[in-house]
Order: structure tokens, then sequence, then C-alpha cells
């Protein structure tokens, strides 16, 4: 099933999500902010862990997320990311590959385990994301694949992988391989990006050209440019990018070109049941729909109708056979 | 969560269900027959593994399911089953007790991993298991908790460990110590105890009054009597229990004590999805409804209801809080 030459290319965390239900009231005892990510070191995720209703595991992981859509969207697909050589790393790369996502990068032998992700749905399908990162921090540029980069048409980038200094290294490695092949770089805002420190190396980076594509959701956009008004962190991030995709949840998505705002609804759903994913399922069918050729109205819709499949299951992988959702 | 003095105590197989679906082409040329249960070598589960589409994980066991299922439905619960010191066993522990299932067998640190069901389900909603049992079957006598067994009113005792010779043992010392207590004692079949040599032993045993309640579905009641027809096998199998129990799909069930039989109708859901876990979720209605004294066909009645719930959705654990089903 994998392609010889995947068209898309990312870099991302390499995670297993492990999913329950849970009601208002847990997420305030523990002061969890609703629909946010977090950090946790290994001690605190298993106290956490101990407290959660039974799980469900699946892969997960933004950009690996990405990935796996745009395989079901019929797309051809590369993951770059760090897992360890034990059962969640196994269960990790089998998810990939046999989604048609090729993924090469070796297993660490040593060091933390595979990364996790606690996540939490509430009964309005937020999830709330409690990351114990692993293996994934443990990226380095050994596992780069020059070719693989340099012959793909995009490279996504994820913005949680922004934050640690090794991995972040790796992702400035690929953003100059794909520079230099021609490749055009995506990148995924995440709301780690945007904390105090970073947000200035990022927006540096914009500046110099380095971004062919950004995706933010709407509060990132707006911590990003520390705005409180979307039109105008819209100008702001648009005149610094090829292409600004933002998505607004329930109120569809915008994106900009050469000063041109297009936006498309959402599309509506009978049961929203876990909004995980649903960034990362846009971007699918944004990135799958472009690689096609297609124009931003289009994109956007596609983009829309991804992300509509994934809320209305548990967990962040299409559901379905997507492969008929980016021309319709 | 977890209850002091357990009511029902398992013993039974520790696995973690790996759930993929699958169209009807796939079991046809690897020759796997729907329906069935059937045991994989670890390097027979690896190939079909690499085969299989993206996973979900869930913790599974046919036992285990009875006991998660007794849990969601207000009853207490216990289970003794092994698993290893790894993360699969890390998360079957954590949704027995997290469901507030009583789960002390500590993990083998040594020997095979934790017990794993590869299982497929098609567009039908039918399941195809294909299980290596792993830790599973290493189960000994040491796990079993004399006063655990001792001061239930149910040991419950699951088909697919009667296979192997280790934890038949154990279960054979489970039931002396149950008969000597007064503790009744549940058998479920399964297709693994009707294969020939093993079936004699078990009709032995239940001739000699070891099984006061004996859940089977038609095809296993059909098997173990070798006989053609239903009538025929719940006659020669309710001359020898107390109690039978027999599931009979979307045509009901039916019980017999005494003589007297009793038909519930399946209850009707929306729609089916996934049929793993409807045996063992009908035990767990009607063995909780029987703790509470209920009458046969009250039991039956919880016990269709629970059932009703776990094949409308993906995995074998109740989905939802049952504790409203059992005395409707």
């Amino acid at each position: 099933m994998t392609s010889p030459k995947p068209e898309i290319v990312a870099i991302g965390d390499a995670i297993v999500d492990v999913i329950a239900t849970c009601d208002e009231r847990f997420l305030e005892e523990r002061g969890l902010q609703k629909g946010s990510m977090r950090l946790l070191t290994p001690d605190e995720a298993d106290r956490l862990y101990a407290d959660m209703g039974p799980t469900r595991e699946t892969s997960g992981g933004s950009a690996a997320n990405t990935m796996a859509g745009v395989a079901a969207l019929g797309g051809s697909a590369a993951f770059i990311g760090q897992i360890a050589a034990d059962q969640l790393g196994t269960i990790f790369a089998h998810d990939m590959t046999t989604l048609g996502v090729r993924f090469d990068t070796p297993p660490i032998s040593e060091g933390p385990p595979t990364g996790r992700c606690l996540i939490l749905v509430t009964p309005d399908a937020q999830r709330t994301m409690n990351t114990c990162p692993g293996a994934s921090h443990e990226l380095s540029a050994a596992a780069l694949d020059e070719r693989l980069i340099g012959g793909a048409s995009v490279l996504l980038l994820e913005g949680y992988l922004w934050g640690p200094e090794r991995p972040r290294a790796t992702m400035l490695q690929g953003i100059d391989i794909a520079r230099r092949s021609g490749c055009k770089v995506a990148f995924t805002l995440s709301e780690s990006i945007c904390i105090a420190g970073r947000r200035d190396g990022f927006l540096n980076m914009i500046e110099q050209g380095s971004i062919d594509i950004l995706f933010a959701n709407e509060d990132e956009a707006l911590q990003l440019t520390a705005r409180a008004d979307l039109d105008g962190a819209l100008d702001e991030l648009s005149a610094k990018v090829p292409t600004l995709v933002v998505t607004r949840g329930a109120a569809g998505a915008v994106g900009v070109e050469q000063g041109a705002r297009t936006a498309v609804p959402a599309v509506q759903v009978e049961r929203v049941v876990d909004t995980t994913g649903a960034g990362d399922l846009f971007a699918a069918g944004f990135l799958t729909a472009r690689c096609r050729g297609q124009s931003i109205e289009r994109c956007l819709g596609a983009g829309a109708r991804a992300a509509a499949e994934v809320i209305t299951h548990f967990g962040a992988r299409p559901g379905a056979d997507l492969s008929k959702l980016v021309d319709q």
C-alpha cells in the first residue's frame, strides 16, 4: 500500500491516544482547562491515568493524524516521528503503515517509552489533552531522510514539537532540506507555540519566508498575534505567509491568499462525539486537495468534510474510507 | 470504588482486544471462519496483525468483560487472570480497577507478554477472534485468593481457559474452594471446550454436580451435546445443572431451572455495530440480577438488556453506565 514517493511528508509527535470520557467536575477538580493541551511528567501522567475511567487506545499525534487522513483521502504520505521499542510503539507503527503512510523512523531502544496522550472527552464532545511525550521528544536529525523530504511537494511540521530543543532543531533542518528542494513548507500551529519565548522566534521565522502554508485555529491565530480581533490577526499573519488557513470550529474556516479571503462553513453532522483531530483532519483534506492543484475554496471544502467525519466518532483517525471526499 | 467483598469473582483470560474492521474477502482469503475464536502462535499473530488495517485497543477477555459488566451494572466484582508486566498489562489492569472491579493478580515479569486478541469485525457486525493468549495461559493456583472466592456468592469460570493444563488445574482448584464455602459455581462455555478430548472431561464434571449455572450459546450447547436439535440439547444439559442459560443471538435467550423453560426475546437496537462481548455482557446482567435474588425471567431480561448495549459500539466492554438496566 505504501507509496514509493510520498507527496506529503510530516514531522511530528508519535503518540498513542488513551481516551476516556469524563464529566465537567472531573476537569474542574483537577484544574484542567477544557479544550487545552498540556504536557505532563511521567509521574503526573501516571496519577491522572489512575483517576481516569476505562480507556480505549488509538494512534494519535497531530501531524501523524493528518498523514493518516491524507492516506485515507487517497493521497500519498510519509511520517517522521520517534517511537520507542515497546508495545505502544508497535501499535503506532502498525496503524501508520497499514493506512498506507510510509513510516521508517527506527524506534529507540533506550530512554523514555512511546509517548501517550491522556484525552478526556466531556459530554459536549470537547477534548482536553494531557500529553506525556516520552520518546517523541527524542527525535533527532538522524531521522530525517533527505531524499524523502526533497522528493515531496509539501513538508508539514507540527507546532507541538516546536517547544523542546532537539526536535525543534530537527524541524529547522527539515525546513532547510525542503527549501533547497522546492518542497513547500506547511506548519500547523498549536497552543504550545504561542507561549512567551517561543512566539518571537516563530514570528521571526515566518517573516523570513520559511513557511508557505500556515494552519491555525482561531485561538492560536489570536494568541500568536497577541490580538483580540480575528480580522486583525488574519491581516497580520496573511501578510507573512503565502497561504493562511484558520479553522473556526462550528463557524467553518477561512483561507487567505494574496490578500483575498475565502470562507467556507463547517459541514453539519448528526452528532458530534469527540472533536479530537478535527484540525488535523482539516489539514489533511486541505493538503490533499492542494496537491491535486485545486482552488483554495475547494481545498477548504475538502478540509471541512474530512474534519466533519472525524468528529462523529471517538479517536482522531479517520473512521472510514474518505477517498471520495476530496473531489466532491 | 473497589468493593471490599465482591459478590461475583471470575477466573479468565486477561486479554487486550485489538480491533479492526475488514471485508468478507479478508476472512475468506485467510480461511478464517466468521464468528469463531482460534488460538494463534506469536508468529501467526504477528503475521495477521501486519495484514490488519488500523486498530483500536480496548481491554477484553470473556469473563473479564463479564466482571466489567457486573461493575457497570452496579454489582460488586473481582477478577483473577494473568497479565505480564508490560504496557498492555498496565492497560488491562487500569481498565478493570477503574471500573470498580477488584483485580489483584500480580503481573509476571518473565515469560510471554500480556495476551491479545486480534478481532476482525465484518460489515454485518460479526466478530472473528484470533487470540494470542500470552501470559494469560500462565495462570497458576498461586493467583487464587481463598478468602476472596470463599466470601463470594458466585465464582464464574471461562471455557477458553479450560484447554491449557495449568489454568485448567487452577480453575479446578477454584471450584474446590467455592464448593467448600457455599459459593455457587458458574461456567461459561466457549467453542474451545467443545473439541474432542475436552468435552468428555467437562461433561463428567457437570455430571458430578460441580457446576450450578451453565452459560452457553446455541452452537456451544449443540456441540457439547453432539446434537442437532436445541430441544434435545436443552433437555440433556438442564438435567445436569440446576440453572442452564442458552443465548440465541437475535432469537433471544432461554433459561431452564427444575425442568421449566423460560424464554426472553432479544432487545432490539437501532444499529448493531460489533457483536463482540454480547454473551459476556448477557452473563453480567444475568448474574447481577441473580445476586439480587431476582426470578429467572428478570435475570434473563437483565442479560438481554446488557447484551443489547454492548453490541451498539465497538469493543466488548460497556460503553455507558448500565446501573439502571438490572432493575428495569
